[in-house]
């Protein structure tokens, strides 16, 4: 762990990667295994990128964005399926995250023209990394002097390839010596906060403390958060968006203190063709995610559990979402995404 | 368990007891291995009943005062302590719960007076089950039929003894063929949700659905909770109290989406010597009952932890405080602790 005082250069990469393209193969580092375990796992089909999105071994809506993109490589080079097939098989793992079905198509795309559809993949993966480091350079003004950040979920390089979303700007604020303190809600039920933002947050040095869930109202009534910065799964064009359950919670509860609420996002987590948040499609997973802890039993046997991983906060909750083009209200959004680049689909 | 639609008789008592005065010792149900195992330890001594409070192998505000009552009988006629002493060795235990402080001072007093210690203690205890079954009684029309009801922590039998606070109006309401429903915040980081309250709704026959506390706000969202009641450690005179952290940000969302918010307390849990929350003193616990699990590392070894274990809520947010005495709103428990027959301290 880095010296207090000693931040990297403003512009060095963090040293965590979430997945990379190498050998004809990609290689992801496992997020289930974290923080006990550095585990890479070299993924050669098509099926095994899909398996590890739905196993949450990638995960994060731009990283599975990503891993989609190369996973369509796959698809062609060596799996030999149609196109149709191979974008059908991605789509299906994960309902969410907008991320995916924008990496999945701009390969779709190359491949139907009869581009190069590795040069689509890695293309795709330089913008988006561009883009987090743009979202770290805009949100980082709002990170002041020692500024207390809340932050749910883990939007950090593991969910974004490298930089992150929500921690960009705590990243870039860090490297200008503002001294960050990170709140790291831990993220129940499968604590990417405590494993994931904390383990990022200590290979940097990057001041922290983990809490349970239900504690962040507690320091915000306290008045010990400054503001609150989350990434997204899926941001319509009202500015309504899905997150990471618990999400919606966090985002009542500051606008109730006074305290601002940030969205940081790439511009593939838009999605143009909705506008309400109800519309979009909330991903509910196994009970057992609650319902046992590393094999040990955490609720009476066959007690129900109901398990969405995501919720959907309204966008009048947001005091602004930072973009890799800079921070927007709610109300810019729609201007904003009719001039953008169109991304796929 | 029962088949629904078989409840018991509307008097007849919960299964569950989470304490008994048997042969001169006090037994007491250890919560901490709950679900898993149903064991019972014997408490013969004052610092035994004392570790098992710290320790949080018995629990609850009013079950712990109980527990602390009898404690000071094993400290008179078997440790043969002083009264002073033994009444410090208890209070020192936990620093939040009202009734712990109560049922000290109940026996203190006897004490003091050259009356029988445990014909108080048992009093005591009579009292406290009795109010609780008052509670039930007189929330349970609050829980019409089919009723969909939010519940955070254990506030059941467990948490009181018999009956329970949060949990007497649902189970009054089941015995009169209401066909309740619990949502159960599964409440981290120690899981009494999960682990307590699954665990007494399912003994009784009691539809719910175990959810990590992230999830409630999706829930509430989504107009799929008709109300909330909760337990609470410590109420003062205007009504703020302190309870499970986590209770504060259930409040707040309750609110925001209308619906109505009830606190469900027996008379020793009131504090009338305080006026507002911040008063309260709040116990911050160990970070390892956040960083581990059963042994298991949750988050990166030596991250730091913030862990309060109560949160604070302001009484703005209450409909109403569910008493033996019937539903009372914020500004009437002044006047009526008045009315109240003291109790000590």
């Amino acid at each position: 762990m880095p010296e207090p005082g000693s931040p990297p250069a403003r512009r060095s990469p963090p040293a965590v990667r979430a997945l990379r393209w190498e050998g004809g193969s990609l290689v992801v580092l496992d997020q289930r295994q974290l923080p006990g375990a550095t585990v890479h796992r070299t993924l050669g089909h098509l099926p095994e990128v899909a398996e590890a999105i739905r196993t949450l071994t990638v995960r994060g809506a731009p990283t599975i964005g990503v891993a989609a993109a190369y996973g369509m490589v796959l698809g062609q080079r060596v799996d030999g399926l149609g196109v149709d097939e191979a974008a059908r098989l991605l789509r299906e793992t994960r309902p969410t995250a907008h991320d995916l079905f924008v990496g999945i198509a701009e390969v779709e795309r190359a491949w139907r023209e009869g581009k190069d559809t590795l040069e689509a993949a890695a293309a795709y993966e330089r913008r988006l990394v561009e883009e987090c480091h743009a979202i770290g350079e805009a949100g980082a003004p709002l990170v002041g002097q020692g500024a207390r950040v809340l932050t749910h979920c883990n939007a950090g390089a593991l969910a974004t390839v490298a930089w992150g979303t929500a921690l960009a700007p705590i990243r870039v604020a860090f490297r200008s010596g503002r001294d960050p303190f990170v709140w790291v809600d831990e993220t129940r039920p499968l604590l990417q906060g405590s494993r994931l933002t904390a383990w990022e947050l200590r290979e940097e040095g990057i001041r922290h403390a983990v809490i349970a869930d239900n504690a962040a109202g507690y320091f915000l009534g306290r008045g010990e958060v400054d503001l609150v910065i989350v990434g997204a799964d899926r941001i319509t064009r009202s500015g309504d968006f899905a997150n990471k359950v618990g999400t919606y919670e966090k985002a009542v509860l500051a606008r109730e203190n006074g305290v601002p609420f940030y969205v940081a996002a790439p511009w593939s987590t838009f999605d143009a063709s909705l506008t309400r948040g109800d519309e979009i499609p909330v991903e509910e997973r196994s009970g057992d995610e609650v319902r046992n802890f590393a094999g040990i039993a955490t609720a009476p046997e066959g007690s129900p559990v109901r398990n969405p991983a995501f919720d959907l906060t309204p966008h009048r909750f947001v005091r602004g979402f930072i973009t890799p083009d800079g921070v927007l209200a709610p109300e810019e959004i729609e201007e904003r995404l009719k001039a953008q680049r169109p991304l796929h689909p």
